[in-house]
């Protein structure tokens, strides 16, 4: 790639941009779309273009975004969006404070350079000797000048280490905040408790539980809630909601032309009797009712489980009690601090500690054997769904594959197609194997995911791409000497420069304009809207911003940000693209975190500490690599890199120790505040109720409406 | 050595020890040893002869240590004596079941084994055939035989499992029940806060912690104790002590010879001029007493440090303060269950976190550093104190080294004195280190300290003389391979099987002979009350017992396990001296502990997952020598033995995650027992008062006693 053609796909890339943004400029004023450029502010009762959106200005947006303060954005999407852009910040003012030094010191250095031996490593591939001429690999072995390299790295690392501990002072700081505040939130008096023991002969677990806890906290103690196996009443209770949506659809089809709908009552609606809809539908809610509540009178009778959730009639109480050792046997009575109720993961509290950890190491294992061999699945459904295979097993396809254009299409995507769905797939994959640890609530889950994927790119797309096709040459080296790794990466990051540069632009012009034009979203709604939603609340749902999915976005940003670190002295100028990335993200997102996403719990910035891990780890992987590029160059004071090794790794215990347990735990500073007004205990006890138990006694119009209601907010609960 | 020599040691072993035995009996009937052979009894008011100790029969002590209960033990002693004989017990059921087994099970195999090739390995450095013939070194490589062996490392593993399960479970129950109480004992009450931030302007640091604590437990908190530094305080107040003392001794003279006693003032007593005892520390006293007093107020109103003692009036909102994260900052107010006041270390409490862990990893390095080398510095002590070097810098003592006799000793037996000394000191030396490390704690130290000369003695004792002189040939190879390291255990193993024998009989016929007739004692006492004592109080100085010394006696014992654990297989006839080993230490402990030591201090079996941990690591070196050990005999199925390995690996971390955390924190459901009467928080506050900062309102006659009476219960306090 020469200088005019990497110009050419970086201005290609940055037209893309602008006509998004100007088609985000464009829809997001027409009142019909509202609801997919302000979804937030509307389920919030807000007005949409309220302060001024809908002016004729193009960047209004910007102005606001920018404007808005963090309180702003913690009432508006809570701790976790607020602390997810502090660490967009972080990486922004990392890269801004390098590249201040950096760029200013290393290009004249490397560019006036003319020692004879620099002309072996290059920075591309192909002939793009302008960048070469600015990269590191431009300055020859042994030179003297590499000391201002050796400068370059204390000063990103230190850099590093400064924003960091800022970044988490500050979240430190939003999470005792949020935990301070004076509003009553269920989660904060309750307790779970897992690995109850069996109960005494004739005792219920309820009985149980409850002296258990009377004992030991007489006067604060409220009840508790055991947990049951909700599976049979869940089906009941999703049948009668589906068939409750089916007669309201019913209903709106009746009032909009006024003939009553007929439906089929077999399979899909596609065989046996044709019946009226309303009375169909309604009949069988009327007739599934009674069986839900007998259900439910047996699951809370009989179907209690080991495990349950404890609530206290005060906020000390409880954050005292989640920290406890409650029974000299440590494996019993296990108690950790509540999640919200919405994020439990009822099916996996009742499981008990060592099948917890056994089914952890399964898992890890999995995810093992997933990172370091995620061809060989991809290569297996490739071979399988080959032209002729299809044609075996699909005989009526053959006269469509036999033409020639399809032939070569197919022959030509049916790999990378698999390859697309696997790489589409992992992210679920990985969450449903994190949720399989027995992890007890979501947002747990989301992070473990998150950790998963991280190593899943790291490996497989820097390293992979960085090593590329001399991996399995080099595979031999390695393994008869493990530090090769780091000498072979040294090797071969530099060549690979370019790609992570067109990479890293492509990623934040075109990630970051569909980002904020939510071109897909929109025509889904309206493809919907228009062919399928018959009810309002078919509506709602079409347009229903999910939320930020923290499992697949933080993990591509640390890759971005492990790519740009491991660059900035080699190749400084990337360190522009990197600042622009996360500047422009910080940007987007604000607008998205105020205005469309709904996020779907609230953690309190448990986040944090698993995003500082891994920036540390990428920032020990710079180092290591740095090491290896400057013995590669036959500089001799390079034991001068091992400082700053050591340093990361005290830097990383110092934070934890720190920090990290008020991240874990709940502080009683914290826990002691003030309440607003005493907290009703029964409405705190009834929001962990789970909706499939919550029992209607007048099924009127209001009850149903607020029932239907509770659906998308429980979903995961079920 | 042959067999005749073997008996002849063994048997001359053994007469010691009965010789010893029958000292005992002899010596213990005296009335003027009681106070060496039943201290604690008397130290506790009872009759030292209670229960008909001084019958004629001699073996009356065993049928009494025999039939006396644990909760004897435990009301004579406290939790920590009764969980070490737990420790000797387990140890010996481990021996005796193993040895029931392999004993018939695996001589008679090793001595009918006829294979050709058994020649090449000896079990003994000389020609001690018949030892020889009952080792597995007698089978034949790749015998079928050899599966034999692999049956009984699997016995002796899952027998070990066993009983240290059942014990892990009883000691746990038995530190439960003894924290259930419902005695009041102040450290329930208490936690220790440590890493207080700087107190804001114009806030002493007890308002500070006062109004910290209130706002979280408004009701249970009681007050508490800032930590002062007593250096100054504590020097006036042993001034007192010291002068107090010669002045009752001065009395004393008077009292018994009429004369009133005069005293040099200057240096030791050798200079300056002579004045009357009694007027001289009298007004010594006199003249210090107010000095203390001034002191006192000074030190508790200006010189509060950063660490405090904080008091609730109940049990469990100690203990669950004791466990929660208070501060959002973790590295401030950390929280810990308070030690026994006579526990504490007071000068460590101020110390902060990273200064902790900054220490601590300078000591370990220390540790690491004496156990590798710890020949050279007694190399070096060795070469300064040659005789050449003694006559240059002592040149009186040339015409007494000139003489040939005095030579000769002195060459053979210096460096042999400077291994002594050395190996004397390395306990104190150790013990020194550990509470260098910050630790808060008495038994922490002890623990500590008991865990590095575990280290200690199995790296140079047991592998030391195994691997022996061929140590230094063969540190190339490990070097090379450090896997070898199993190999090399292996092969060196069976050679010294006779040696340890000797060692092992020795150490329980002689040692724990002279444990029980107390000689050494028996004589310093007798020398020390006629030459030294003059007071009461002197006098009982010169008896009071010590206690257990777990911090030399534990690692000892280890020794003993892991040697006999890692001969169980290759030489069964060490069995039964490891099985004699622990029993004659349970019997002849239980004497001594019902009627000799007197705790230092309890810390409610602590000690226990230290001593199961070491115990499973004896276990694992045992598995792995067993793994070399067969490679070398060429046994194709050696792989089955690496189950146990990981068993090990298994079983360790399931009862460290079933029981550990009972013994880090306190458990609430213990916590929460009722209490026998309200507890008096005054009593309960003042009894952490360390005595320099007692104040005496009226020296009066009674509350000197109390006083003094008070000075060896606090000695490890200043």
């Amino acid at each position: 790639m020469d200088l005019s053609s990497f110009l050419t796909s970086l201005l290609t890339s940055f037209v893309i941009f602008l006509f998004l943004m100007l088609l985000f400029t464009w829809l997001s004023r027409k009142q019909g779309n509202a609801v997919i450029y302000y979804p937030n502010r509307i389920l919030k009762s807000m007005d949409p273009w309220e302060g001024g959106s809908r002016t004729r200005n193009p960047f209004a947006w910007i102005r606001e975004a920018i404007s808005s303060s963090e309180q702003d954005i913690i009432s508006m999407s809570g701790v976790d969006s607020a602390v997810y852009l502090v660490f967009l910040n972080t990486a922004m003012r990392i890269f801004v404070s390098s590249g201040v030094v950096l760029l200013p010191l290393l290009l004249p250095i490397a560019a006036t350079d003319r020692s004879s031996k620099s002309t072996g490593a290059s920075t591309s591939n192909g002939t793009f000797k302008q960048l070469d001429n600015l990269s590191m690999g431009h300055v020859g072995e042994k030179s003297t000048r590499l000391w201002a390299y050796v400068v370059a790295e204390y000063w990103v690392s230190l850099v590093t280490y400064l924003l960091l501990w800022k970044a988490y002072k500050h979240v430190s700081a939003l999470r005792a905040s949020a935990l301070m505040s004076p509003q009553v939130r269920s989660e904060q008096f309750a307790v779970l408790v897992r690995d109850i023991p069996p109960p005494s002969q004739g005792q219920s677990r309820k009985e149980q539980v409850d002296s258990f806890f009377t004992d030991i906290y007489p006067r604060t103690y409220y009840r508790s809630m055991v947990i049951t196996d909700n599976k049979k009443v869940n089906e009941i209770w999703e049948e009668i909601q589906s068939f409750k949506k089916k007669l309201a659809r019913a209903q709106v089809v009746y009032t909009n032309t006024g003939t009553r709908p007929k439906n089929k009552t077999g399979f899909l609606g596609l065989f046996g009797e044709r019946v009226d809809s309303i009375e169909y539908y309604t009949e069988k809610v009327n007739e599934l009712t009674p069986k839900l509540e007998e259900e439910q009178k047996l699951t809370l009778r009989e179907k209690q489980q080991c495990s349950s959730v404890v609530f206290f009639n005060n906020r000390v109480s409880a954050a005292c009690a989640a920290q406890s050792v409650h029974a000299t046997m440590v494996d019993t009575w296990t108690v950790m601090a509540a999640p919200e109720p919405r994020q439990l993961i009822w099916p996996n509290l009742p499981m008990n500690f060592y099948k917890r950890q056994v089914r952890q190491y399964i898992v890890y294992f999995v995810v093992a054997l997933t990172i370091l061999f995620y061809m060989i699945p991809i290569g297996f459904v490739s071979a399988v769904t080959t032209l002729s295979n299809l044609e075996k097993y699909l005989p009526f396809l053959k006269p469509v594959v036999e033409q020639n254009v399809v032939k070569t299409v197919l022959e030509a995507y049916l790999p990378q197609l698999a390859l697309m769905i696997f790489l589409a797939l992992l992210p679920k994959f990985l969450l449903m194997l994190s949720k399989a640890e027995g992890l007890p609530c979501e947002s747990h889950a989301v992070r473990a995911a998150s950790g998963k994927y991280f190593y899943f790119t790291i490996l497989n797309v820097f390293i992979g791409v960085t090593i590329g096709s001399t991996l399995f040459d080099t595979f031999k080296d390695i393994e008869k000497n493990p530090d090769s790794i780091v000498s072979v990466l040294a090797r071969s990051l530099p060549s690979q420069a370019t790609f992570f540069l067109t990479y890293v632009a492509l990623k934040f012009f075109a990630g970051y304009g569909l980002e904020l034009a939510r071109i897909v979203p929109l025509i889904v709604f309206h493809l919907k809207k228009k062919y399928l939603c018959k009810t309002e609340d078919e509506i709602r749902e079409a347009w229903t911003p999910g939320d930020l999915g923290y499992s697949t976005r933080v993990p591509n940003d640390m890759l971005i940000l492990t790519i740009v670190l491991c660059y900035s002295v080699i190749a400084p100028i990337m360190i522009p693209f990197g600042a622009v990335y996360f500047a422009l993200g910080w940007l987007i997102l604000r607008n998205q975190v105020l205005k469309v996403y709904v996020p779907s719990y609230e953690s309190y910035g448990r986040m944090w500490p698993h995003i500082q891990a891994r920036v540390l780890a990428a920032l020990f992987l710079y180092q290591l690599t740095m090491l290896g590029y400057f013995i590669l160059k036959k500089f001799k004071s390079a034991a001068v890199l091992i400082p700053p090794l050591i340093l990361t790794l005290i830097f990383g215990f110092v934070c934890s120790h720190k920090f990290y347990g008020f991240f874990k735990d709940p502080a009683l500073q914290v826990a002691c505040r003030e309440l607003k007004d005493n907290p009703n205990m029964e409405v705190i006890f009834e929001s962990y109720i789970p909706p499939s138990l919550v029992v209607e006694k007048l099924p009127d119009e209001d009850q149903l409406d607020d029932a239907i209601s509770r659906v998308s907010r429980s979903v995961s609960l079920i």
